[in-house]
């Protein structure tokens, strides 16, 4: 754009970097702020560099904190038999939204994946081993895609030959779906995975 | 959400205060900085900073610039006889984008809005009277909404009285839309077909 001033084309530059940010939203929000006061604006930049200086891995999961050792990983009312593994941190909330898993979760960092170079020493997996014992379950959360279903299949036989068991979420019909629109994997995993009722 | 550390959920809170960002994409866009080196999150936060202190209002169209005068007022080659008056420093983007405006601007800063206690003395009107003289044609070019065109209409009764000429953008604009999200051939038509009042 011609004429727009340089400080504003880099701050649109900026918001356009992040995923799902396209240019006429990255534009909007530098304008947006343009108009809003200064005390916005400056709360924004310190927030930005306080979550970058303040958060940190957890020592035992590898999910974010700001302490040493995360919430999850010292509540005590946590099943500690029961690992979710993620890829993610951010995959974490995304569990504990349902109010309905109890137990400890892993974060891989990552899958793997050998067309870009990652491979199982990339990953977090190293420091989820002192954390298994014999009465441990794993699930595997990994994503369903072929990366995630790859690494979930390298955890299985690791974690097997240690004589753990390895669990993987279900795959079937989402909630409130149409058979309908349900794409012919989906549906096969649903009739593999059917259930007793 | 429980267990998202203070400075993540703060910066969550930061990203969706921004018009048309939810707070599933605040928390996208928060996690995929905290993935980001410290780098990228210095820049953004300095580009947020930048900007404000950089950026000013222009002393003769109430555009942005960070000289005293925009880039445009002081652009020789423009037609200095021909002022198109808009709402907000961002619509004046929208025109130069299409390549096909060559006079200069007026930002209103807003649009009159007796509801909202609008009136024209809010406006940045007094500094628009010393740019006319007899040969001048003013296009109101404000969105197509109620108060848009009720601010064209004071304009137009304003003007008119001083003996210039005052047009208003053809209506290729659809109604009830917005300047920033409008394609450039119809806002090309729309200069072209402008019609006087």
């Amino acid at each position: 754009m011609g004429f727009v001033p340089d400080s504003i084309n880099r701050l649109i530059e900026q918001f356009a970097k992040f995923p799902g940010i396209g240019r006429k939203t990255a534009r909007r929000m530098a304008f947006h702020l343009l108009n809003a006061s200064d005390e916005t604006a400056v709360q924004l930049a310190q927030a930005i560099l306080d979550m970058k200086t303040k958060i940190r891995f957890c020592d035992i999961c590898g999910g974010i904190t700001e302490e040493e050792t995360c919430e999850i990983c010292l509540d005590s009312k946590r099943n500690r038999n029961l690992i979710c593994v993620v890829e993610e941190a951010a995959d974490i909330y995304t569990f504990e939204r349902t109010n309905s898993f109890h137990g400890l979760y892993h974060v891989l960092g990552g899958v793997l994946s050998p067309l870009d170079g990652i491979g199982p020493d990339d990953l977090n997996i190293d420091s989820l081993l002192p954390r298994i014992n014999e009465e441990s379950e794993i699930i595997v959360a990994t994503n369903p895609s072929v990366e995630g279903e790859t690494t979930a299949l390298y955890l299985a036989k690791l974690l097997n030959s240690r004589g753990v068991i390895v669990t993987r979420l279900a795959r079937g019909l989402p909630v409130g779906s149409d058979l309908e629109y349900t794409d012919n994997a989906t549906l096969i995993r649903a009739i593999e995975g059917r259930t007793s009722l």
